[in-house]
């Protein structure tokens, strides 16, 4: 048999350590170049693929693909893009077996979340609907660990260290200062749908006191006069409030609260952000004079902070990704099994594409205090192995250096352009 | 002659490394026992010294003192408190001799910015207006780095630090995403009247095409036109665009642009924030998807990202104010003095308290490129050196180990109560 080539690619928003996945799979792949020819890496995601662009990944030299593991973003650029079915959109499909075909390309690894493990999936199924045998593992990927069957996303570990990290700063500046100044902070997270990125916050309070003092979740309906009132009950009790609150929370009528009126200078919707909302909700209800933060893409960018377990499973899950598939494994993604609680174990496994696709897993209630505004043990008991261990970049002139790929293109070999 | 105590305090807004300073006070005093007796601490900053509340850092271990040197914000409080002058007020003067009396203190160490050294000059002048002798030494702090004489303040090159690595990890996350999603980010920093924070942000452009592509700075008035094109130019050349914006950045009329209008949904006057502001007005003008983070507090509470010269600064300014007094030094302000930029030294230095108070230094018109949105060769070769090296906290369980004091409170030995 001819030794294939692979095609790698990272697909949807990207993370701390996505490339410390890419660098798993590369690496891995160069240990059997007896097996795996070259790893093709498509130029924003599926779209290079598409579009016939790909790039070498073995023109870039053993140091620079070492240092993925320690750069954020996605070095290979990353897209939104969702292949349709197979029945709505064929010529998708053809146009991926003609690519495949051109480069001798006979594994597919695809590194993202619910929409990308779908897309997997039915690249999967062209081996049996259109007679092209390609091996496919999906590799998780996901700030907002909402993927089943893995018992946490390699992204989700790093923005939740940042989160709670972050808030236990804030809060300690917050207290020094409430006696005469801000009383209120209010850091907004990510997390549209599930609260697991609001949840980590709750790691930073250890004891009764610590920030955060409330968080609010996508889970619990908003209710103003609640909140209030414990707003309330902490700057009584603490002197300050530090508050963490995800990005889709929503008020009883099912609204997102960043979005519940008003309109900007320009006369438009509101821009979004829902920390300004809540803190202007304290000041103009309770007067006490507040700080709020939307860390937005800092947190799960933020490669200096990233968890050091994260790292080692982004790592993990990309190199067994190779392995299964030179295993003779097919259309399944790895996944982490949590082995062991205390102490905290895990290991590689793997879960059926099929089964995957378009599940999104929610935050058991059991992870909520009964009040709505906490985590309950259970919660940090599943969290705290998540934040672990921290994993410095190397540093020159006090800037963390990241890698800036080379990504010399492969030369096309087909004369059609395919438009997306 | 009796061995005196010494007062020392944190004013107004906290840093990163404030802590830093108070370590090197309070380790350097208990080393001369034999000329200073206890260090009190004022809770809360001057209010402290008014309302009798000091805090007998003799009842912290070596160890939780030592710790003050990695932990963020003010162990012992701060406040946003001005003296009156000593004619306008005289009672609140009097009250501080009393206090002073009452506890045997000799020396007065002020931690704080412009503020906070007007405070320290006019506590200086009560010895010879009111007959009380008494040691001052103003510390130099602020985030703002607009204290005059000094060449940097001690906080600055960690917020320095934080922004620079934060855009340059959202720059590495849009430019990956940029072709299919996101292509403008937009970061607020701190700086209401100077580009500081703004300027330290282009630090993490080095080459060509780095992010980031434009800073809009205090000192330069927005114009519309002038920037939209800029922007529309840097999404054409390198596919996305990352912009730092000061908090204070200011339109042709001088009117803040976080303020130029609005209403939210409670009907007030906008939030504030002048990011959601500029990556609007790039939304509804050239049609590009936006992200935008705000980092507030995050940015001054940062000490996971400290920079380690800022750290070393930071200490040394709090040591050598206690070895000033000791030397018989009074009503100066400790500065940091470069001595040289290649390779870069400094040394510590003395101002006199009566020409810092009230003195902001700007940023010079030198350090901002002609066409008002980035940073100049001489701006970098003054910046870079101040983000210089990583002095990491401890961690336990994936969080920073910051130390929360005992605070044990002094004994009070007045009848008298003082309203603020």
């Amino acid at each position: 048999m001819k030794k294939k080539n692979a095609f790698y690619a990272q697909s949807g928003g990207v993370t701390a350590v996505i490339n410390a996945s890419a660098c798993g799979v590369i690496e891995t792949a160069r240990k059997h170049k007896d097996k795996i020819g070259k790893v093709y890496a498509g130029r924003d995601g599926i779209i290079g693929a598409l579009t016939e662009e790909l790039i070498d990944t073995s023109k870039e030299s053993a140091r620079a693909i070492a240092a993925l593991r320690h750069t954020p973003s996605g070095a290979f650029g990353s897209c939104r893009y969702k292949l349709k079915g197979l029945d709505e959109n064929r010529a998708e499909y053809e146009r991926l077996i003609e690519v495949f075909k051109a480069h001798n390309i006979g594994y597919f690894f695809y590194n993202g979340g619910g929409d990308s493990q779908d897309t997997t999936h039915k690249v999967s199924q062209i081996s049996r609907e259109l007679g092209y045998p390609i091996t496919c593992i999906g590799i998780p990927k996901t700030v907002d660990n909402d993927l089943p069957f893995t018992d946490n996303c390699p992204g989700f570990g790093s923005v939740a260290k940042y989160v709670a990290v972050s808030i236990r700063e804030a809060g300690f500046d917050v207290a020094s200062m409430s006696r005469t100044s801000t009383k209120i902070f209010v850091l907004e997270v990510m997390g549209r749908h599930a609260g697991w990125i609001a949840a980590a916050g709750g790691l930073a309070a250890e004891k009764e006191g610590d920030a955060p003092h409330i968080i609010l979740f996508p889970e619990v309906p908003f209710v103003q006069t609640k909140f209030l009132a414990r707003v309330k009950a902490c700057v009584k009790q603490y002197g300050y409030c530090a508050i963490v609150v995800s990005e889709g929370v929503r008020n009883r009528k099912g609204e997102f609260l960043a979005e519940a009126g008003g309109t900007d200078a320009f006369g438009h919707a509101r821009l979004g952000g829902v920390a300004p909302v809540v803190a202007e909700l304290i000041k103009s209800r309770l007067g006490y004079k507040h700080h709020w933060a939307v860390a937005d893409y800092l947190q799960r960018a933020a490669r200096h902070i990233a968890s050091k377990r994260d790292v080692e499973q982004a790592y993990a899950v990309g190199k067994t990704a190779v392995e299964f598939a030179l295993a003779g494994k097919n259309a399944v993604m790895t996944t982490i099994v949590r082995t062991s609680n205390s102490p905290y174990r895990w290991k590689i496994g793997e879960a059926k594409l099929s089964r995957v696709a378009n599940v999104e897993k929610m935050m058991p209630a059991s992870f909520i205090t009964r009040d709505g505004f906490g985590i309950t043990q259970r919660c940090r008991t599943y969290l705290s192995p998540l934040i672990q261990g921290e994993d410095y970049p190397p540093y020159k002139n006090g800037l963390p250096q990241y890698v800036q790929l080379k990504k010399v293109a492969v030369k096309k070999r087909l004369n059609t352009r395919f438009k997306l």
